[in-house]
């Protein structure tokens, strides 16, 4: 779970879907952004930049996306205009260290697109809100690994879907784009598992056991 | 514990200290930066403003810290050049959640100065070491409440305690910086007793019973 999954490497984005010029032009724009935002990152991002790298009429650029901050939020709401769901690996430690390790990965592609996306996250507000958007829907299609877990006896029926995901992957965020440590191999399991324990102790019980913090 | 404490409102800057008339100046410089940053944010941060609202010669700033990147770094470095502990209340509990209500208080203060150098730290290499080294220092200062935790035999002697702390610690950083969600006053104690559980099932230590994530 990433604000912004990278696109295929080389290959045609992922995202590509039948449609007619309209939409062609809207995957070839935000892929232009995404590809500056990489290799160039949010200061150099401009227009003008875009419409060429695009090879889209700059006139359709401003037409359609104002401005920097409007194709940014392009790009994120676009990121949610996908089928992406979390794995289904069997096991609720399962399901929450494949989450972790996707993340960590998409955090740690070169070029960096995703950390690109954070920082601009940060400088216009018409992004933050479209990050703010695309973690709400992520964190809700992840919903569904918390009820798999629920059905299979592993989770108590009212456990705190959302605060279990936070705790679960809140380490592999704050280490790789807050604290910028290098990735490490351990750190998507070893997250999932104290998630998974805390969770076996009562921690995310909607009603907690004692209420003294 | 944040990468920056805020400044007392109103009042005589907090880390002011005797010295002569060259610790005066950087006082009064990074004050200026922070001020700055947090009314006008990252982007409109030039030399010029820096030094008018110190009262400081132009020249002397592009002296002594060359340019906006050199002034965000020693930022990060005063941060650093305080006597901030971790608060000691007497459980592992008590000393996590007090951290984790410090560090909320800073991140969701007004001006957002805290805010504003996470976003710089996006921008500036220089920044970003800065953020980089401040994150390190904070974390080891509060090595001590897993250390005291461990005489009190709360915790077994082999506890990782970076990894208790970060897990301890991220949700509040997650949901305020990434997520952007509005404070929440029952966060930093839910993180804090997560954490706690997790630790009494043994997930932080460092050989851990079972290695199955």
């Amino acid at each position: 779970m990433t604000p912004a999954p990278p696109p295929a490497e080389g290959g045609p984005p992922a995202r590509r879907r039948p449609g007619g010029r309209t939409s062609r032009i809207r995957t070839q724009v935000l892929d232009a952004v995404r590809a500056e935002l990489g290799e160039r990152g949010y200061d150099a991002l401009t227009m003008e930049a875009v419409a060429a790298r695009a090879g889209v009429h700059r006139a359709t650029v401003y037409r359609r996306w104002r401005d920097v901050g409007g194709l940014l939020a392009d790009v994120f709401e676009a990121a949610s205009d996908d089928d992406w769901q979390p794995q289904d690996t069997g096991s609720l430690l399962g399901d929450l260290a494949a989450l972790n390790h996707e993340s960590q990965e998409s955090l740690a592609a070169q070029p960096p697109i995703v950390a690109a996306l954070f920082a601009a996250s940060f400088r216009s507000e018409e992004a933050a809100r479209g990050v703010r958007r695309l973690w709400e829907d992520r964190y809700t299609r992840c919903e569904v690994i918390v009820s798999r877990a629920v059905r299979r006896g592993e989770l108590p029926p009212d456990t705190d879907a959302r605060r279990l995901l936070i705790a679960a992957t809140a380490p592999v965020y704050h280490q790789l784009v807050l604290l910028r440590t290098p990735p490490d191999p351990d750190l998507p399991g070893q997250a999932a598992r104290t998630a998974v324990l805390a969770a076996a102790a009562g921690a995310f019980a909607k009603s907690p056991p004692d209420g003294d913090a």
